[in-house]
């Protein structure tokens, strides 16, 4: 398969490229690193990508950043980055990358634990998340021509426990490699409208 | 108590503000109709509003819109309608109305069963409804002085039934005035964090 996974570079998307690398054709996009380079909050930068990039069988998404800050002291504008970043662009990579899959192709987003177990300074984040979750639910009944979509949703990984461990008290991380797994699960095996939950506890 | 219902003049709002009117201080505030006028997207028309009404014990939200539409023909700028409209206008309203609220006073946001159900056309709504679910969840984990926020997520309503309801076939519709009862659950109930669901099947 022609497979596109845009965060590669990322922590969790090297991870996902290593381990889908040996059997398949991989396109690791970027911000700033990777093959290619996209930023999924420009609608032309992402119709550029795939332009460029042409017919391909998965696009796989590990990108997105939000606020991460207290609900008293967050602005509506700061709670709009994660709504325009993790959650459209996101989205946006389905909305345009249905139209260059395969048959049968699948899409695969990158949620997260939050939407379901809050921690302080990530309302942002669990809201976002939970959005990802639904949409996939929901676009999975509309596509056509086979295609599939499903979302990925990870706790903590291991490699990030240095830089965010602290705002994640009593989470038990889940390596990158783990996490990895759930992407080949989508992207290989048959579900739809999936949210594989990656969460060691 | 001193309530404020964003939303107050729609079906589900007019409901509540019915049940709510005997024991509370009410004003029913509607985009065009209403007390007084909001638009929920606007960071100054809700700063203004909060000015004008002042200190409130509750802040209810039965307000926004999102983008109606079948995934394969949605824009990136399309669904931001719901992300801007029914999602990021209720957070703006927690977030600023949060300042606005005597201790232990409450927000309680308006989400829907398509975060959970999905119905063609509904991939906007469905992120959305869920967005407002789990920031409740987030937000509750940080608000002070006994400040409590929770979401009520409705099924389609019999009143709306003319309206919408080929659009959700076989779900069964619940009166606004039962809807009403679960913001009556929010405002006067001890809880937070919760996502009332007034689910008929």
């Amino acid at each position: 398969m022609k497979v596109v996974v845009v965060g590669g570079p990322g922590t969790i998307g090297r991870a996902v490229v290593e381990r889908l690398q040996p059997r398949h054709e991989l396109i690791s996009v970027g911000h700033t690193r990777g093959d290619m380079q996209v930023d999924i909050t420009d609608q032309r930068s992402v119709e550029a990508m795939f332009r460029q990039i042409g017919q391909v069988d998965a696009i796989i998404s590990v990108a997105g950043i939000a606020h991460f800050g207290s609900v008293t002291e967050t602005s509506p504008e700061q709670f709009n980055l994660g709504l325009q970043n993790k959650l459209l662009g996101q989205v946006r990579l389905a909305l345009v990358g249905q139209n260059y899959l395969s048959d049968g192709g699948s899409i695969t987003l990158t949620s997260g634990i939050l939407s379901h177990e809050p921690i302080r300074l990530g309302s942002n984040l669990s809201a976002v998340n939970a959005a990802i979750d639904s949409f996939v639910l929901a676009a999975a009944v509309e596509l056509p021509r086979g295609l599939r979509i499903n979302a990925v949703s990870p706790t903590i990984v291991t490699e990030s426990e240095a830089a965010y461990g602290p705002f994640f008290p009593g989470f038990e991380s889940v390596p990158a490699a783990t996490v990895a797994q759930a992407f080949i699960r989508s992207v290989e095996g048959p579900q739809t409208g999936r949210v594989y939950r990656v969460w060691g506890g």
